[in-house]
Protein backbone atom coordinates (compact mmCIF):
# COMPACT_ATOMS: atom_id res chain seq x y z
CA UNK A 1 0.00 0.00 0.00
CA UNK A 2 2.74 2.36 1.12
CA UNK A 3 4.93 1.51 -1.72
CA UNK A 4 1.96 1.75 -4.25
CA UNK A 5 1.42 5.36 -2.70
CA UNK A 6 4.97 5.97 -3.15
CA UNK A 7 4.75 5.88 -6.80
CA UNK A 8 2.17 7.60 -7.46
CA UNK A 9 3.39 10.94 -6.02
CA UNK A 10 6.56 10.07 -8.33
CA UNK A 11 4.33 10.54 -11.10
CA UNK A 12 2.57 13.02 -10.37
CA UNK A 13 5.88 15.39 -9.28
CA UNK A 14 7.25 13.91 -12.91
CA UNK A 15 4.23 15.27 -14.67
CA UNK A 16 4.53 18.33 -13.04
CA UNK A 17 7.51 18.89 -13.81
CA UNK A 18 7.08 18.30 -17.30
CA UNK A 19 4.42 21.23 -17.60
CA UNK A 20 6.77 23.55 -15.16
CA UNK A 21 9.24 22.77 -18.18
CA UNK A 22 6.46 24.75 -20.80
CA UNK A 23 6.01 27.26 -18.61
CA UNK A 24 9.70 27.85 -18.32
CA UNK A 25 9.76 27.77 -22.45
CA UNK A 26 6.79 30.26 -22.42
CA UNK A 27 7.99 32.64 -20.37
CA UNK A 28 11.35 32.56 -21.86
CA UNK A 29 10.30 33.02 -25.28
CA UNK A 30 8.11 36.23 -24.20
CA UNK A 31 11.23 37.48 -22.05
CA UNK A 32 9.05 37.60 -19.41
CA UNK A 33 11.04 37.25 -15.72
CA UNK A 34 8.89 35.28 -13.22
CA UNK A 35 8.75 34.74 -9.46
CA UNK A 36 6.82 32.10 -7.68
CA UNK A 37 6.25 34.32 -4.13
CA UNK A 38 5.55 31.91 -1.21
CA UNK A 39 5.03 32.22 2.16
CA UNK A 40 2.74 30.95 4.96
CA UNK A 41 -0.38 32.51 5.39
CA UNK A 42 -0.58 36.20 5.76
CA UNK A 43 3.29 36.83 5.86
CA UNK A 44 2.57 39.60 3.47
CA UNK A 45 3.04 38.41 0.17
CA UNK A 46 -0.27 40.23 -1.10
CA UNK A 47 0.79 43.49 1.13
CA UNK A 48 4.17 43.13 -1.03
CA UNK A 49 2.56 42.62 -4.41
CA UNK A 50 0.88 45.83 -3.42
CA UNK A 51 3.85 48.05 -2.69
CA UNK A 52 5.87 46.46 -5.69
CA UNK A 53 3.12 47.32 -8.14
CA UNK A 54 2.68 50.72 -6.95
CA UNK A 55 6.34 51.28 -7.43
CA UNK A 56 6.81 50.31 -10.82
CA UNK A 57 3.64 50.08 -12.43
CA UNK A 58 4.94 53.63 -13.82
CA UNK A 59 8.17 51.62 -15.97
CA UNK A 60 6.73 48.25 -16.00
CA UNK A 61 3.78 46.26 -17.18
CA UNK A 62 2.70 43.72 -14.39
CA UNK A 63 0.83 40.57 -14.13
CA UNK A 64 -0.05 38.98 -11.10
CA UNK A 65 -1.86 35.48 -10.93
CA UNK A 66 -3.15 34.71 -7.34
CA UNK A 67 -3.43 31.18 -5.99
CA UNK A 68 -5.66 30.66 -3.79
CA UNK A 69 -8.39 28.21 -2.20
CA UNK A 70 -11.14 30.55 -1.89
CA UNK A 71 -11.67 34.62 -2.68
CA UNK A 72 -10.29 36.73 -5.40
CA UNK A 73 -9.34 39.24 -2.53
CA UNK A 74 -5.54 39.16 -3.46
CA UNK A 75 -6.30 39.39 -7.30
CA UNK A 76 -8.76 42.52 -6.43
CA UNK A 77 -5.79 44.14 -4.16
CA UNK A 78 -3.45 43.54 -7.21
CA UNK A 79 -5.55 45.05 -9.69
CA UNK A 80 -6.27 48.19 -7.34
CA UNK A 81 -2.84 48.83 -6.75
CA UNK A 82 -2.05 48.57 -10.86
CA UNK A 83 -1.39 45.11 -12.04
CA UNK A 84 -3.34 42.90 -14.27
CA UNK A 85 -4.19 39.95 -12.50
CA UNK A 86 -5.75 36.60 -13.14
CA UNK A 87 -6.95 34.63 -9.98
CA UNK A 88 -6.80 30.90 -9.70
CA UNK A 89 -8.97 29.15 -7.15
CA UNK A 90 -7.54 25.47 -6.58
CA UNK A 91 -10.69 24.67 -4.30
CA UNK A 92 -8.88 23.09 -1.64
CA UNK A 93 -5.37 21.93 -3.17
CA UNK A 94 -2.90 23.24 -0.52
CA UNK A 95 -0.23 24.83 -3.68
CA UNK A 96 0.08 26.32 -6.82
CA UNK A 97 1.10 23.21 -9.83
CA UNK A 98 2.58 23.50 -13.05
CA UNK A 99 -0.69 22.68 -14.73
CA UNK A 100 -2.18 25.05 -13.19
CA UNK A 101 -0.28 27.83 -13.74
CA UNK A 102 -0.19 26.82 -17.32
CA UNK A 103 -3.70 27.25 -17.70
CA UNK A 104 -3.55 30.81 -16.87
CA UNK A 105 -0.50 31.61 -18.93
CA UNK A 106 -1.72 30.55 -21.90
CA UNK A 107 -5.03 32.56 -21.32
CA UNK A 108 -2.79 35.53 -20.89
CA UNK A 109 -0.55 37.86 -23.88
CA UNK A 110 2.62 37.29 -22.64
CA UNK A 111 4.27 39.55 -24.71
CA UNK A 112 2.57 42.50 -23.13
CA UNK A 113 4.13 42.08 -19.45
CA UNK A 114 7.55 42.64 -18.25
CA UNK A 115 7.44 40.61 -14.74
CA UNK A 116 4.93 38.42 -13.23
CA UNK A 117 4.55 37.74 -10.07
CA UNK A 118 2.89 34.33 -9.03
CA UNK A 119 1.62 34.20 -5.59
CA UNK A 120 1.48 30.57 -4.26
CA UNK A 121 -1.48 29.54 -1.67
CA UNK A 122 -0.09 30.38 1.90
CA UNK A 123 1.87 27.49 3.15
CA UNK A 124 5.28 26.79 4.31
CA UNK A 125 5.26 23.23 2.86
CA UNK A 126 3.65 21.55 -0.04
CA UNK A 127 4.74 24.72 -2.47
CA UNK A 128 8.05 23.93 -2.22
CA UNK A 129 7.60 20.55 -3.87
CA UNK A 130 5.93 21.88 -7.16
CA UNK A 131 7.94 23.38 -9.37
CA UNK A 132 6.28 26.15 -11.09
CA UNK A 133 8.50 27.35 -14.22
CA UNK A 134 9.12 30.44 -13.16
CA UNK A 135 13.04 31.68 -13.30
CA UNK A 136 12.91 32.73 -9.73
CA UNK A 137 11.63 31.05 -5.65
CA UNK A 138 10.68 33.92 -3.47
CA UNK A 139 9.73 33.71 -0.08
CA UNK A 140 8.19 35.99 2.62
CA UNK A 141 9.30 35.53 6.19
CA UNK A 142 7.63 37.57 8.80
CA UNK A 143 8.95 38.45 12.01
CA UNK A 144 5.91 37.48 14.44
CA UNK A 145 6.44 33.63 12.55
CA UNK A 146 9.65 33.18 14.88
CA UNK A 147 12.93 32.90 14.16
CA UNK A 148 12.87 29.08 14.21
CA UNK A 149 11.40 28.83 11.15
CA UNK A 150 14.04 27.58 8.45
CA UNK A 151 14.93 25.37 11.23
CA UNK A 152 11.12 23.47 10.95
CA UNK A 153 10.65 24.08 7.07
CA UNK A 154 13.48 23.31 5.64
CA UNK A 155 12.55 21.86 2.10
CA UNK A 156 11.03 25.77 1.52
CA UNK A 157 14.07 27.25 3.07
CA UNK A 158 16.66 25.42 1.21
CA UNK A 159 14.57 25.72 -2.44
CA UNK A 160 14.51 29.67 -2.80
CA UNK A 161 16.40 32.25 -4.26
CA UNK A 162 15.44 35.66 -2.74
CA UNK A 163 14.04 35.76 1.10
CA UNK A 164 12.16 39.02 2.63
CA UNK A 165 11.81 38.62 6.43
CA UNK A 166 8.78 41.21 6.62
CA UNK A 167 7.39 43.08 9.68
CA UNK A 168 10.35 44.67 10.80
CA UNK A 169 8.59 47.17 12.34
CA UNK A 170 6.98 44.80 14.97
CA UNK A 171 10.78 43.60 16.18
CA UNK A 172 10.33 45.90 19.23
CA UNK A 173 7.22 43.86 20.31
CA UNK A 174 7.82 40.29 19.93
CA UNK A 175 11.27 37.82 20.54
CA UNK A 176 12.94 37.76 17.32
CA UNK A 177 16.62 36.78 16.95
CA UNK A 178 17.64 37.71 12.99
CA UNK A 179 20.87 36.31 13.92
CA UNK A 180 19.53 33.10 14.86
CA UNK A 181 17.19 33.52 11.86
CA UNK A 182 19.84 34.12 9.45
CA UNK A 183 22.29 31.38 10.56
CA UNK A 184 19.50 28.98 9.69
CA UNK A 185 19.03 29.86 6.60
CA UNK A 186 22.17 30.55 5.28
CA UNK A 187 23.04 26.37 6.74
CA UNK A 188 20.18 25.37 4.62
CA UNK A 189 21.12 27.67 1.49
CA UNK A 190 24.32 29.07 1.41
CA UNK A 191 23.39 31.57 -1.57
CA UNK A 192 20.29 32.79 -0.56
CA UNK A 193 19.61 36.31 -0.90
CA UNK A 194 18.07 38.11 2.50
CA UNK A 195 16.48 41.58 2.85
CA UNK A 196 14.25 42.75 5.56
CA UNK A 197 11.21 45.03 4.83
CA UNK A 198 8.89 46.46 6.43
CA UNK A 199 5.81 46.71 3.58
CA UNK A 200 3.91 48.56 5.71
CA UNK A 201 6.56 51.33 6.33
CA UNK A 202 7.77 50.91 2.98
CA UNK A 203 11.56 50.35 4.94
CA UNK A 204 14.21 48.20 2.73
CA UNK A 205 11.84 47.67 0.04
CA UNK A 206 14.10 49.78 -2.02
CA UNK A 207 16.81 46.39 -2.43
CA UNK A 208 14.05 43.80 -3.12
CA UNK A 209 12.73 46.54 -6.25
CA UNK A 210 16.63 47.02 -7.44
CA UNK A 211 16.82 43.45 -7.47
CA UNK A 212 13.95 43.22 -9.35
CA UNK A 213 14.82 45.75 -12.20
CA UNK A 214 18.07 44.15 -12.56
CA UNK A 215 16.61 40.75 -13.25
CA UNK A 216 13.61 42.19 -15.89
CA UNK A 217 16.85 44.06 -17.51
CA UNK A 218 18.75 40.69 -17.37
CA UNK A 219 16.23 38.82 -18.67
CA UNK A 220 15.00 41.16 -21.83
CA UNK A 221 18.62 40.90 -22.82
CA UNK A 222 19.09 37.43 -22.52
CA UNK B 1 -6.13 9.95 -14.95
CA UNK B 2 -7.80 12.83 -12.75
CA UNK B 3 -10.64 10.05 -11.95
CA UNK B 4 -7.94 7.75 -10.65
CA UNK B 5 -6.19 10.54 -8.71
CA UNK B 6 -9.89 11.06 -6.99
CA UNK B 7 -10.33 7.40 -6.15
CA UNK B 8 -6.97 6.95 -4.69
CA UNK B 9 -7.00 10.29 -2.37
CA UNK B 10 -10.58 8.87 -0.73
CA UNK B 11 -8.63 5.18 -0.23
CA UNK B 12 -5.87 7.36 1.61
CA UNK B 13 -8.82 9.44 3.88
CA UNK B 14 -10.69 5.89 4.20
CA UNK B 15 -7.84 4.13 5.63
CA UNK B 16 -7.13 7.21 7.89
CA UNK B 17 -10.47 7.82 9.26
CA UNK B 18 -10.74 3.30 10.03
CA UNK B 19 -6.90 4.30 12.12
CA UNK B 20 -8.55 7.79 14.01
CA UNK B 21 -11.74 6.00 14.93
CA UNK B 22 -8.99 3.16 16.27
CA UNK B 23 -7.12 5.97 18.11
CA UNK B 24 -10.28 7.67 19.22
CA UNK B 25 -11.27 4.33 21.24
CA UNK B 26 -7.81 4.32 23.25
CA UNK B 27 -8.61 7.86 24.20
CA UNK B 28 -11.83 6.96 25.46
CA UNK B 29 -11.00 3.89 26.87
CA UNK B 30 -8.47 5.65 29.11
CA UNK B 31 -10.41 8.47 29.73
CA UNK B 32 -7.97 10.74 28.51
CA UNK B 33 -9.41 14.50 27.04
CA UNK B 34 -7.63 15.23 23.69
CA UNK B 35 -6.95 18.58 21.68
CA UNK B 36 -5.80 18.52 17.83
CA UNK B 37 -4.18 21.90 17.75
CA UNK B 38 -3.55 23.34 13.99
CA UNK B 39 -2.55 26.39 13.21
CA UNK B 40 -0.07 28.33 10.96
CA UNK B 41 3.32 28.35 10.91
CA UNK B 42 4.30 30.31 13.89
CA UNK B 43 1.16 31.59 15.30
CA UNK B 44 1.60 30.40 18.74
CA UNK B 45 0.66 26.50 19.15
CA UNK B 46 3.79 25.95 21.37
CA UNK B 47 3.58 28.97 23.45
CA UNK B 48 0.02 28.38 23.92
CA UNK B 49 1.41 24.92 24.63
CA UNK B 50 4.04 26.00 27.17
CA UNK B 51 1.20 28.49 28.93
CA UNK B 52 -1.17 25.49 28.81
CA UNK B 53 1.28 23.48 31.07
CA UNK B 54 2.34 25.57 33.20
CA UNK B 55 -0.63 26.91 34.84
CA UNK B 56 -2.47 23.09 34.68
CA UNK B 57 0.73 20.89 35.89
CA UNK B 58 0.16 21.25 39.00
CA UNK B 59 -3.38 19.95 38.78
CA UNK B 60 -3.07 17.56 35.68
CA UNK B 61 -0.86 15.00 33.81
CA UNK B 62 -0.32 16.15 30.29
CA UNK B 63 1.03 14.48 27.35
CA UNK B 64 2.53 16.28 24.44
CA UNK B 65 2.88 14.87 21.00
CA UNK B 66 4.01 16.98 18.91
CA UNK B 67 4.62 17.04 15.01
CA UNK B 68 6.59 18.44 12.96
CA UNK B 69 8.71 18.07 9.29
CA UNK B 70 12.15 18.44 11.41
CA UNK B 71 13.56 19.41 15.06
CA UNK B 72 12.73 18.47 18.26
CA UNK B 73 12.43 22.03 19.23
CA UNK B 74 8.44 22.20 19.96
CA UNK B 75 8.61 18.58 22.37
CA UNK B 76 11.52 20.51 24.24
CA UNK B 77 9.79 23.50 25.09
CA UNK B 78 6.65 21.29 26.33
CA UNK B 79 9.25 19.18 28.62
CA UNK B 80 10.76 22.06 29.60
CA UNK B 81 7.44 23.43 30.83
CA UNK B 82 6.57 20.10 33.04
CA UNK B 83 4.68 18.00 29.91
CA UNK B 84 5.87 14.53 29.12
CA UNK B 85 6.30 14.60 25.50
CA UNK B 86 6.69 12.62 22.19
CA UNK B 87 8.12 13.85 18.49
CA UNK B 88 6.82 13.01 15.46
CA UNK B 89 9.43 13.98 12.75
CA UNK B 90 7.46 13.76 9.62
CA UNK B 91 10.19 13.82 7.55
CA UNK B 92 8.61 16.32 4.76
CA UNK B 93 4.70 15.64 5.42
CA UNK B 94 2.51 18.66 5.82
CA UNK B 95 0.18 17.43 8.25
CA UNK B 96 -0.20 14.56 10.82
CA UNK B 97 -2.60 11.44 9.91
CA UNK B 98 -4.13 9.38 12.31
CA UNK B 99 -1.54 6.60 11.66
CA UNK B 100 0.80 8.53 12.99
CA UNK B 101 -0.90 9.42 15.78
CA UNK B 102 -1.50 5.97 16.52
CA UNK B 103 2.47 4.73 16.83
CA UNK B 104 2.37 7.56 19.36
CA UNK B 105 -0.22 6.28 21.29
CA UNK B 106 0.87 3.02 21.42
CA UNK B 107 4.11 3.56 22.90
CA UNK B 108 2.89 6.06 25.66
CA UNK B 109 0.59 4.60 28.98
CA UNK B 110 -2.50 6.76 28.31
CA UNK B 111 -4.14 5.76 31.77
CA UNK B 112 -0.96 8.02 32.97
CA UNK B 113 -2.75 11.08 32.21
CA UNK B 114 -5.54 13.49 32.04
CA UNK B 115 -4.78 15.72 28.89
CA UNK B 116 -3.37 15.06 25.43
CA UNK B 117 -2.61 17.80 23.06
CA UNK B 118 -1.60 16.61 19.58
CA UNK B 119 0.60 19.71 18.19
CA UNK B 120 -0.50 19.20 14.47
CA UNK B 121 2.42 21.04 11.50
CA UNK B 122 1.93 24.28 10.84
CA UNK B 123 -0.24 24.69 7.96
CA UNK B 124 -3.75 25.81 7.30
CA UNK B 125 -4.54 23.61 4.72
CA UNK B 126 -3.68 20.01 4.88
CA UNK B 127 -4.38 18.84 8.77
CA UNK B 128 -7.98 20.31 8.22
CA UNK B 129 -8.39 16.62 5.65
CA UNK B 130 -6.86 14.41 8.16
CA UNK B 131 -8.94 13.64 11.34
CA UNK B 132 -6.68 12.06 14.03
CA UNK B 133 -9.25 11.14 16.58
CA UNK B 134 -9.05 13.60 18.82
CA UNK B 135 -12.18 14.56 20.94
CA UNK B 136 -11.58 18.21 19.81
CA UNK B 137 -9.99 20.01 17.03
CA UNK B 138 -8.42 23.65 18.32
CA UNK B 139 -7.47 26.27 16.30
CA UNK B 140 -4.53 29.33 17.06
CA UNK B 141 -5.19 32.05 14.96
CA UNK B 142 -3.07 35.29 14.88
CA UNK B 143 -3.77 38.69 14.68
CA UNK B 144 -0.12 39.47 12.62
CA UNK B 145 -1.73 36.65 9.64
CA UNK B 146 -4.52 39.09 9.21
CA UNK B 147 -8.50 39.45 9.44
CA UNK B 148 -9.08 37.70 6.30
CA UNK B 149 -7.79 34.51 6.80
CA UNK B 150 -11.35 32.34 7.71
CA UNK B 151 -12.62 33.55 4.14
CA UNK B 152 -9.67 32.46 2.69
CA UNK B 153 -9.08 28.76 4.72
CA UNK B 154 -12.67 28.13 4.96
CA UNK B 155 -12.03 24.55 5.36
CA UNK B 156 -9.70 24.98 8.29
CA UNK B 157 -12.43 27.31 10.02
CA UNK B 158 -14.91 24.93 8.76
CA UNK B 159 -13.80 22.43 10.91
CA UNK B 160 -12.38 23.01 14.38
CA UNK B 161 -14.27 23.11 17.88
CA UNK B 162 -12.41 26.25 20.14
CA UNK B 163 -10.51 29.30 17.98
CA UNK B 164 -7.85 31.58 19.60
CA UNK B 165 -6.79 34.25 18.63
CA UNK B 166 -3.53 34.44 19.88
CA UNK B 167 -1.01 37.89 19.97
CA UNK B 168 -4.09 40.33 20.49
CA UNK B 169 -0.73 42.52 22.02
CA UNK B 170 -0.32 43.32 18.96
CA UNK B 171 -3.33 44.72 17.80
CA UNK B 172 -2.30 48.56 18.88
CA UNK B 173 0.61 47.76 15.83
CA UNK B 174 -1.21 46.13 12.81
CA UNK B 175 -4.24 46.49 10.82
CA UNK B 176 -6.76 44.04 12.13
CA UNK B 177 -10.44 44.43 12.15
CA UNK B 178 -11.96 42.33 15.17
CA UNK B 179 -15.44 42.52 13.77
CA UNK B 180 -14.31 41.50 9.92
CA UNK B 181 -12.56 38.12 11.56
CA UNK B 182 -15.67 36.67 13.67
CA UNK B 183 -18.15 37.20 10.56
CA UNK B 184 -15.79 35.41 8.67
CA UNK B 185 -15.59 32.35 11.22
CA UNK B 186 -19.03 32.72 12.57
CA UNK B 187 -20.46 32.43 8.79
CA UNK B 188 -18.35 29.34 7.87
CA UNK B 189 -19.00 28.21 11.59
CA UNK B 190 -21.99 29.22 13.78
CA UNK B 191 -21.69 27.04 16.75
CA UNK B 192 -17.61 27.74 16.97
CA UNK B 193 -16.34 28.56 20.38
CA UNK B 194 -13.66 31.89 20.37
CA UNK B 195 -11.40 33.47 22.72
CA UNK B 196 -8.98 36.59 22.57
CA UNK B 197 -5.30 35.81 24.43
CA UNK B 198 -2.30 36.69 24.48
CA UNK B 199 0.31 34.05 25.09
CA UNK B 200 2.81 36.70 25.36
CA UNK B 201 1.18 38.32 28.63
CA UNK B 202 -1.21 35.70 29.58
CA UNK B 203 -4.15 38.01 28.25
CA UNK B 204 -7.47 36.02 28.24
CA UNK B 205 -6.17 32.48 28.86
CA UNK B 206 -8.20 32.01 31.82
CA UNK B 207 -11.63 31.17 29.31
CA UNK B 208 -9.45 28.60 27.62
CA UNK B 209 -7.77 27.40 30.54
CA UNK B 210 -11.32 26.79 32.24
CA UNK B 211 -12.68 25.02 29.05
CA UNK B 212 -10.10 22.26 29.12
CA UNK B 213 -10.59 21.56 33.10
CA UNK B 214 -14.26 21.45 32.14
CA UNK B 215 -13.91 19.13 29.32
CA UNK B 216 -11.03 17.08 30.90
CA UNK B 217 -13.69 16.46 34.20
CA UNK B 218 -16.58 15.86 31.25
CA UNK B 219 -14.21 13.59 29.94
CA UNK B 220 -13.30 11.38 32.98
CA UNK B 221 -17.60 11.37 33.88
CA UNK B 222 -18.03 9.82 30.87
Amino acid sequence: MSEQRIQIVQNILSANDAIAEQNRQLLQKARLFSINLMASPGAGKTSLIEQTVKKLAQDYRILVIDGDIATTFDADRAIAAGAAAIQINTGGDCHLDAVMLNKALIQADLSQYDLLIVENVGNLVCPASFELGTARNVLVASVPEGHDKPHKYPSMYRGVHYVLLNKIDLLPYVDFDIDFFRKGLEALNPAVELVLVSCRSGEGLDNWLQWLRNKIGEFRAS
